[in-house]
């Protein structure tokens, strides 16, 4: 696509601002539909990323969205329209803001309900250094129902600064957005009702304008501009997501997040399958969820236990305590989650599950290297920031039906335990799992045993293992299934020398780590190596590449079990 | 004090209450005075816990404490008066509920928010179960400030269960509460003002109650205990933070914890000092704080720089994301707070500020085992969970004297750091410090070399290098003082074969992981021992005597260094 400027924009009539909208929504379909990408919430912005981009002065002006993943018209706006065809690519535009990228991404965003604390900051620090700009924070109505959306409201009055903030309601999360405050903007977008909740935060409330239609956008993005010269200024904006393509507008859900390969998630169907078979057995199985139903499997447990099934929103932190509170109350909780979102309930694991050892079940989804979302998506710390906390079990399936052996495992373990898995998966035998045991896959002839955890890890271990045995070594394999407890008896009784560890997380703090620690306390001496990812935001690009170029790499393995082999 | 039941407060007359409230208040009162503790809070919530004994049935029904500091009343009158004499002793009660000592205290809290999730999900357990019992969250006004209080309430509809939320209101959080929230119900309890965004919400309010008044108390907790047959109640109850005893009323921010020694914390005094030292100097300091100001020594600070100090309420995440986003916007931020209160911004600092590599500077008190409190004030993961995080430095000064250098430096480095210190410490000579830079203390004759990081550790380790030094064996002693770069040149160089490190933090992804990993990476052989917290929550005590009982033992190191020694 061409690139349309500002200053065109600016000039432009609303027929040629109409025409532009019409030519953004067309690259930003061709574009998801060929890479991947958030269509519905950016087919949703277009209107209200021109008026934005034709009433104030980017990049002087500072546009922070909300998660991030509605910024496609914006980087199509600004400068980057001849590049945006490498979106979502290593190298390429990023499906999220990027100060890296262009000083027109003022503040990196990727998980929900920032967007207002980093106005607020940017405000405030114009105001402390006298400097002359406007802040403008871009926030979907179900980010409004995170808790820090609300601390951040409530400190407008503290840090007396001004910030516009343009609530984009759709109505949707992921999932349909719920809750009280989502009742108060449906009927405020009903009856224009009571709008002095924001008010009471400090707000000026504007609104409900149609963000699909620039003939109500712009004069009110233009009040907007003029009110936020005394204080701060919510701006209520109803648009549609997928505005534009019917199919989008219909399945909003299934359209946020799209799959160029239109390759099937495996691991979330197994959790809703072996979830509905437990509950069916156990009346104390329920399910929890942060506003991510269908992406995490649920969708069916959800229609078969809706009594027992709970979308609390994005609220990952409640609903931990949610989940810890039930259990404590007598039920048997699962909360499915995708891993760098379970980083927001981080201290709730601990104190709240973890310090009562309390029988939760954490189903972490997406964990390892997940892709072309980029750094806020990579589940790559999870298994260093469970590897500490007490009373934890952090198992690590070797593929779905192992996957499935643990949930059916987990319905009489009573303890607090996380399952972590990454999106795509193949099936497999289900085999009884014993709590701590790892597996022995292949035993050796050589010194060298390879211990990898997780689908992916075991796959590229069973690789390096055959190109091995294509140069005469013979490694051993063991499926290390459990982060925590890990098998001290296998380890002990292993006779091999050398050790190569693999897994699919940060390098520190990980299985790596873990195993080290085990032989350097129990006194026994092996040589080990660790592969894993190192010291770095890992950013998008296709999984597989960027596991080999951030760490987990076949030729670089292979040479190291070569160089212990030479030595002996 | 003698044991008043429940069955006695429910036959009481008016009279004997009173006289029962100011026998519990003296009781408290003359505890704290002896063991430290909570003073004013407790003061201040003696009628409403005697009340709530009256009206409900516990432990039957359930009663969940938001942050759980206020619970002494409550412990005095469900079985625990003869052992209250006890309190925050290493064995004995434990300041806050512990489900562990009673079936009165029936979930364990510690930090601010999580009183609503959890009596929601108690209610909903109880629910799905067909049992028969009340629920009841006591929450402060402060953590009205917390996103997860907001969470909570906009998820009551969601979950169409009843639970009864008493809003105990003294207008502060540990310093007073602030912010949009404060004002409103600030204008409640004045005007009885505008109370819908309570019923948006799903709850029927009731109040403003004189939570000091029994005879004001008694009929409103009937009422909401009668509303709460058919929904969610919302009880606003005024109490007086210190009530009955007239210097905490008049100083309730320093009443709020006490401590019996009568012990000044001395890091905090530094961090003042600096900070403002450097302000002077530098327009571009700011301070952040969670409604902490005066225990994180901010007071000279918020009163010298009143413009560019901060108290955001009890919302550590939206601190840190206004922090990240005051650095985007020119801004140089200082963020103190308590450690295992920033497990609640783990998010924020990964996302917000190191993703983003920016120049905020985490000023984390409180670090190591901070005592009396228990198991959710420990300060021992804060290694842990910082230690993986990209872009972050690490520091742990030996004493004030280097804190205060590492203050000096942080002003000229413009990337994430982190500072970890305890409560109490010594002053000492400032020398400029370099980035991952450690320090040889002592060299040694013997083989071995003792790592040690933070001042507790340190002194630990001058103490085990005294009785070696008595039997013959001269070790050398390194001040670890970066987590994060480690010492690389200096761990190469390091001529002993044998290591011990020392860490006021867990084992697991700490120094001595970090340690032996650099080794590992490395290819240089050594023997590694470490000393920190083993794989456990570290209960309430007297921190020397738990740091003995929980991993670092004077004599157990020595026995370790002898056993090296004796090797040879």
């Amino acid at each position: 696509m061409r690139q349309i400027t500002d200053r065109e924009l600016k000039e432009a009539s609303l027929e040629k601002l109409n025409a532009d909208c019409n030519e953004i929504r067309r690259e930003i379909f061709s574009t998801v539909s060929r890479c991947g990408g958030h269509l519905s919430s950016n087919l949703g912005t277009v209107e209200l990323t021109v008026a934005l981009h034709r009433v104030f002065d980017f990049p002087k002006d500072k546009l922070i969205f909300d998660v991030g993943h509605q910024c496609y018209a914006h980087k199509l706006l600004s400068g980057r329209a001849s590049a945006f065809h490498t979106l979502r690519k290593r190298g390429g535009i990023s499906g999220f803001p990027k100060r890296s990228e262009s000083p027109f991404d003022c503040y990196d965003t990727g998980h929900a309900g920032t967007a207002i604390s980093a106005a607020l900051g940017f405000a405030k620090a114009r105001d402390l250094k006298g400097e002359n700009y406007e802040v403008i924070a871009l926030v979907g109505d179900g980010s409004f129902n995170n808790g820090l959306v609300y601390e951040a409201l409530n400190s407008i009055k503290i840090l007396h600064s001004r910030v516009l903030i343009l609530l984009n309601d759709n109505g949707m999360s992921i999932s349909p957005t719920v809750g009280g405050m989502h009742e108060m903007l449906s009927e405020m977008k009903k009856t224009a009702g009571d709008v002095k909740i924001f008010e009471r935060f400090g707000l000026t409330y504007r609104g409900v304008v149609n963000g699909n239609d620039l003939s109500e956008l712009l004069p009110a993005l233009e009040e907007a501009k003029s009110l936020l010269k005394t204080g701060s200024v919510l701006l209520h904006v109803a648009t549609k997501k997928g505005q534009g393509y019917s199919f989008c507008e219909s399945a909003p859900e299934k359209t946020h997040g799209i799959c160029p390969d239109g390759k099937q998630a495996e691991y979330n169907k197994a959790l809703g399958e072996e979830l509905c078979a437990l509950a069916e057995k156990d009346e104390k199985i329920v399910a929890v969820t942060a506003a991510m139903t269908e992406n995490l499997g649920l969708g069916a447990f959800f229609a078969a236990f809706p009594k027992r099934a709970f979308d609390v929103g994005i609220c990952e932190e409640h609903a931990s305590v949610l989940c810890a509170s039930l259990a404590a109350g007598g039920m048997k909780p699962y909360y499915a989650i995708y891993s760098t979102f379970l980083e927001r309930a981080f201290d709730e694991i601990i104190h709240d599950v973890c310090a009562q050892n309390l029988p939760v079940t954490f189903c972490i989804d997406r964990a390892g290297v997940s892709g072309a979302d980029g750094e806020t998506h990579q589940g790559v710390f999870d298994l260093s920031f469970l590897s500490f906390i007490p009373n934890l079990t952090v198992a690590i399936p070797k593929d779905i039906g192992e996957f499935r052996a643990m949930l059916r495992m987990s319905a009489s373990w009573n303890a607090p335990l996380a399952i972590r898995y990454p999106r795509e998966g193949t099936e497999g035998a289900i085999s009884e799992i014993e709590i701590g045991k790892f597996e022995v896959l292949h035993s050796s002839t050589s010194d060298i045993v390879l211990l990898a955890a997780g689908e992916r890890c075991l796959k590229l271990a069973e690789e390096v293992r055959s190109a091995a045995l294509n140069k005469g070594i013979e490694l051993a394999l063991v499926n290390a299934r459990f982060l925590r407890p890990l098998d001290g008896a296998l380890l002990s009784a292993l006779p091999q020398k050398y050790l190569v560890t693999l897994e699919d997380n940060c390098l520190i703090g990980g299985l790596g780590d873990a195993v080290a620690r085990f032989y350097r306390t129990a006194g026994i001496q092996k040589e080990i190596r660790s592969f894993g990812y190192g010291d770095a935001f890992v950013p998008h690009g296709e999984p597989k590449a960027l596991m080999g170029e951030f760490g987990l790499d076949k030729e670089k393995i292979l040479k190291v079990v070569e160089e212990m082999y030479a030595r002996g």
